[in-house]
């Protein structure tokens, strides 16, 4: 989950939209997509064979901020004309992972052995958006300044269920001081699709989080004195339920290895 | 500076915003202002000789969280009709603060013996006007709740100076869980002529506040287990303003006890 070394990010930030997803697509780039083609959407992923799609697709509607969903396929198909009519979600993702009956099985940067023919995919927005936006305020997000992945942490913040799906939320965290974190809630806020304002700031323990410096997924980040750390609702919130809820197979994207669509991130914002 | 009691609340509450004027014009009511004429802006007030004005204009300019201008008399003039056509400042509030040369030296009901031809009046905004926003918003604001007057602290919070005005912020504490005061962030955001969103929140030594428990004006409230303070620019700023630039004469409104004018709090929302 680590992002790509400075290097290469130098050389991939110089490549066209269109050049950078045939990179991915040939996997020839395989890492992080943090930074990558600035001003575009990224996206979470969800595939779930199509007699699970509807609890899902109810599971989004009742956790809007958890799962932000930005569009749905039809089944067998890898093709959602309204985020980009070049893309084949099956094959532009640099990283996918695998779960059979809700065991994570495997990393695959081709989808071509898993695909089946009645998986949908749950197309759902994603934090990179509002760091974007937050950095063209002048605010300093953390894990990018320090070239890591996000903090994420599973929490005891109850999902709302829905039919076979339910479990608790994944959040990421951003330390601010306070006065940039309130910044960063009026910033958020005006990015509903992409987990919007915080549900959290302050102390970890009050949502379930037993220490800050071992976050469940991506790494930890530094918090220096006088910073509280800021929670938002993460989009590997989906992973996590659905280890709880079994399905034959579910494949998402990778943490941190995001599908880059067409949509620009600032098309998203409201306000 | 406590706000009346709950009886003489409710009678106030039935008149109508014409007889609620008329009883503080004429004395017969001088207590807070808080809770009454639901839906009307009321005011901070402050009031300079014109040779001090130009001075205080530019310092609402540089500091317009803390002192948001709605409007400026003509010198010697207690009216302006685009707050409201019947209203004379001058008598309207409930009870007035008198400075002399930076010094606190009465509070009246009436400022006949002291009004003075060359007076300019500033009115300004105040956080009543999104107290009753929160609430609308299912938040309970404590003060409200416990039925006292708003704590309010000095800062170390350097105020822009301007011309002879310089000093240290005053800010208004309200309590909060995490959660509501991310939702309170969002809705002040939406009042910036009501000192919009807080300047802090959380550890109260970080803006030179050494006892929470202790307000330099109002009462103190009830901070509970899992609440943090949240602090708003406040509109006593000036009077603390004051006392360091001590001009000849100063005429401010006392905490609590405001101007209530015909403008709608509504009104003055953005977004």
């Amino acid at each position: 989950m680590l992002i790509s070394g400075e290097k290469e990010s130098v050389t991939l930030q110089t490549l066209s939209l269109a050049e950078l997803r045939q990179k991915i697509r040939v996997n020839a780039y395989t890492g992080s997509t943090s930074g990558l083609a600035p001003g575009y959407l990224q996206a979470n992923l969800v595939m779930l064979p199509a007699d699970w799609a509807n609890d899902f697709l109810l599971f989004c509607q009742k956790n809007p901020v958890a799962c932000p969903l930005i569009g749905v396929t039809e089944p067998g198909s890898p093709f959602l004309a309204e985020i980009g009519a070049d893309i084949d979600i099956s094959r532009d993702v640099p990283e996918y992972h695998v779960f059979y009956n809700g065991q994570f099985e495997t990393s695959v940067s081709d989808l071509s052995e898993h695909w089946r023919d009645d998986l949908v995919i749950f197309v759902l927005g994603c934090s990179f958006s509002f760091e974007e936006a937050l950095i063209q305020s002048g605010l300093t997000v953390r894990n990018i300044e320090q070239g890591r992945n996000v903090s994420m942490y599973d929490t005891q913040i109850a999902c709302q269920p829905a039919g076979r799906f339910s479990g608790n939320m994944v959040v990421s965290m951003r330390p601010f001081t306070p006065k940039d974190a309130i910044r960063a809630i009026q910033i958020t806020s005006r990015y509903p699709k992409a987990h919007g304002a915080p549900v959290h700031f302050g102390d970890p323990t009050a949502i379930g989080i037993r220490d800050i410096n071992t976050p469940n997924y991506g790494e930890a980040v530094d918090i220096f004195d006088g910073e509280v750390p800021v929670f938002w609702a993460c989009g590997v919130t989906p992973q996590n339920v659905i280890r709880q809820s079994k399905p034959p197979i579910c494949i998402t994207h990778a943490p941190g290895k995001m599908l880059i669509t067409d949509l620009l991130n600032n098309a998203l914002s409201v306000l």
